[in-house]
């Protein structure tokens, strides 16, 4: 299993947690998870530990889990509080409980060593609250697709030109050369694409009459969140790097949920300092969004399907590939790392 | 595979066998089966011995089976008696034959040793045919999950209360002692729940004004043929356990036919006390035994599933438990010491 | 792997080759084929070098194909010719091609080694375009079965009178012997079957009164093309085996592409000395022959499907059988000699 334990992965939106017993399915762990009457987001072993029945199949009894075949109980730590039938309750009726933090509306869940779990390690940046930014949860993809190679696309400016033709790249960025720093986390890659024509995002939500500069950074933190800060300004402000915040800048956020070995959840969202508290503009941006996406899964999901078959050479590496290759090893780090600590 | 050969199993009820070939799977052997000019049911290994063609895809010549490739054709006890286009018959032309057994309208097959076959050992009851008794064949349940999984659900009183509230139990019997007799075959496992209303078949067929005496005897057959024998009585008869026939009683028997390791067939049928020679009632009773059945279902298809994944640790068995564990023992005894003898 | 390599393999009929980008499954390997500006048939491996997109998930740019994901370009030989964002192609990066020639409106590909590819192996035959005879291109049939299976029934007459009784056999020809010559490429198996009524397909076309004398010969050839002489002729012409032109005579014949392990594409034309530019006869020869190949999948997909499962002894071989068993034989001693030769 090529999975980080170690860390804090989004288990879902906010609003996708109430009363209801929902199973969430991370790291190929069948998690059960509900909101409790303190508005408490709690994660658990899906599984019974008697019968291995999901829980997720019982029903609450107030805070705590019912389990739907003998009726064996759970409060929200997984301690087993009934056995139907006898006074006794075995030591080793319980189950996992997993460190849940909410923040921003986004639910995330600690899939590693508890002691370890850290909220402060959590991904954050000031544009989800502060002033003159309007921050706005977008859909939810499921992707047939190894999250490495879902992740992988994020730090990848250069595929915009030719996957993303009519939303995010056009022609004209197609040769220019893709910067990268792979020192620090997060990774990042990034270009600029001078004096050319608004792509489709810019036609639409930039008021663009002649030729932008154009800029997309590609941020991907480890494990599997990224943030793609791509902007335009009018090519007459000849717009320093730094000064991104003056042209028209919108963050698309993916948090990467691994469901599996072969399917990755991606949960993306939008920051932008443009028509702020604008829902059609939300909306509007949303189906441009989604149709980018899509382009994206038909090719995760080819490339999973190739990566399966078997292989005669290996793959080749091009130059703007720095950043999904460093990306790539350092995972592969951490998980060895997790394995000599265990 | 964890299934015991030198046992009957039934193969359907009689009306399920006629002229037409019919493809039956049991202990995932494929059978091909039909009823002969005589009326005797024949099973035969389904699968020419020459390219592998199911013979349940040729067509009857008489009493004898022709495969459908190359007019190969084999008479009910597996002999080849035919080869197209030559004189001479090999000797390895030949198809096994099972020992079969029609008794109560019911087809059972032997699938071990043939000199071991015994029809006295095939599963009886005086109430098949005695006086006062109504015996009603009900459905057929494809179950997504071993049989040991569900012929454990057949012994096991526990799960009523929380897998069937609405028909077979009431919160009532929640935490009633289950009581086990382990030593003989088959292994019984009761409760009795005194003093409280009748259920939601006792509400139906009882005629009960007040409260109940209610029982539940789970009754495991090796290898797989439950008894179930549950019923009720006013409970100012003050009912001994001996005396169970002067209350309403039912017998829902559960004939388990093992398709494959993770495929089962469950048969049942009722036998009642109470409305004999009321088909309404027979049907009634078939539409309460659909909804609790169909309640196993998804338990039992869930559990399998999980049985399929990885496991961290060890289940846990509780005290109502003792039931199914002694009859895993003993079927995995009677496995090695089959394997064992050959 | 059972394939035989070093073999030209059918690809598709002609008119299955245009513009578009079209995957093609042979020998489990992907290709991507197109006609190019020259009508050339181009035939590639359908994987990218880089991230593994196949590249019929791209698009053609001339007579080049640009991959979908980051527009790396290869021309029709499998050459880089392009890398979007840098100046220097790395060796590595280009695709196998595949040696592809075009034949009486049908292309085939050489899976083998490329210095062993020589057209003059590919099967022919004077009735392709000799004066009097009529060929007609028919389906493309899916079958569910290894290719060796679907070969063997195409060196077998024997099976014709009980899997095609209403086309091309009948009761006549059940126990007439099955002559074979395994001596030479192709491998021969045929029968006459004398002073019978005509079967269904020369009741339709062949206008007899009488009975007839009529024949099959079925030649297989290596590795996967079969064509089945059959055809008729009025009892009272005494016909000679020699003379079988003077008959009403139909060339059914076989092309077999191994699409993988369990797969099968059987494009089958035919060709007739009959109601040659007759079209209103070819439609309706169609639709009997897609009875008749429909009845051989069934058959071809049940054999599969036991071939999967255990066997508890070996399969019989019977007289008639002597054509597949040589067959099978020589692929065996084919893909060896491959084997020991790389």
């Amino acid at each position: 299993m090529k999975f980080v334990q170690n860390a804090w992965y989004v288990a879902g939106w906010a609003l996708e947690f109430g009363d209801d017993l929902r199973r969430v399915t991370i790291l190929a762990e069948h998690l059960v998870m509900y909101r409790d009457s303190h508005g408490t987001v709690v994660a658990l072993e899906d599984r019974c530990p008697h019968r291995l029945l999901p829980l997720s199949m019982g029903r609450r009894v107030g805070d705590d889990i019912q389990c739907g075949y003998h009726g064996m109980t759970f409060d929200g730590t997984g301690k087993c509080v009934r056995v139907p039938g006898q006074d006794t309750i075995p030591p080793q009726a319980y189950v996992e409980s997993y460190p849940v933090h909410e923040r921003h509306d986004i639910v995330w869940v600690w899939m590693g060593a508890r002691e370890l779990a850290n909220a402060d390690n959590i991904f954050d940046m000031p544009e989800f609250t502060a002033p003159g930014w309007d921050a706005h949860q977008g859909g939810q993809l499921h992707l047939g697709s190894h999250y490495l190679n879902v992740a992988e696309n994020l730090v990848d400016p250069a595929h915009v030109s030719f996957v993303h033709p009519t939303t995010l790249g056009s022609a004209a960025s197609e040769d220019v050369v893709v910067e990268a720093d792979t020192k620090a986390d997060p990774i990042v890659a990034w270009r600029w694409i001078r004096d050319a024509p608004p792509v489709g995002f810019f036609q639409e939500f930039g008021g663009f009459n002649g030729n932008v500069d154009r800029w997309h950074y590609y941020y991907l933190h480890l494990p599997s969140t990224a943030v793609i800060d791509f902007g335009s300004a009018a090519v007459e402000e000849r717009l320093a790097e730094c000064d991104r915040d003056k042209g028209v800048r919108i963050f698309a956020i993916h948090f990467l949920t691994p469901v599996d070995e072969t399917n990755t959840i991606d949960r993306w969202m939008h920051i932008r300092n443009t028509a702020t508290n604008d829902d059609a503009v939300s909306r509007r941006m949303d189906d441009l969004f989604d149709i980018a996406f899509a382009e994206d899964k038909l090719i995760l999901e080819a490339i999973q399907e190739e990566e399966n078959r078997p292989a005669k050479r290996p793959p080749i590496r091009v130059s703007f590939d720095r950043g999904p290759n460093v990306y790539r090893k350092r995972i592969e780090r951490l998980i060895a790392a997790e394995r000599s600590a265990t």
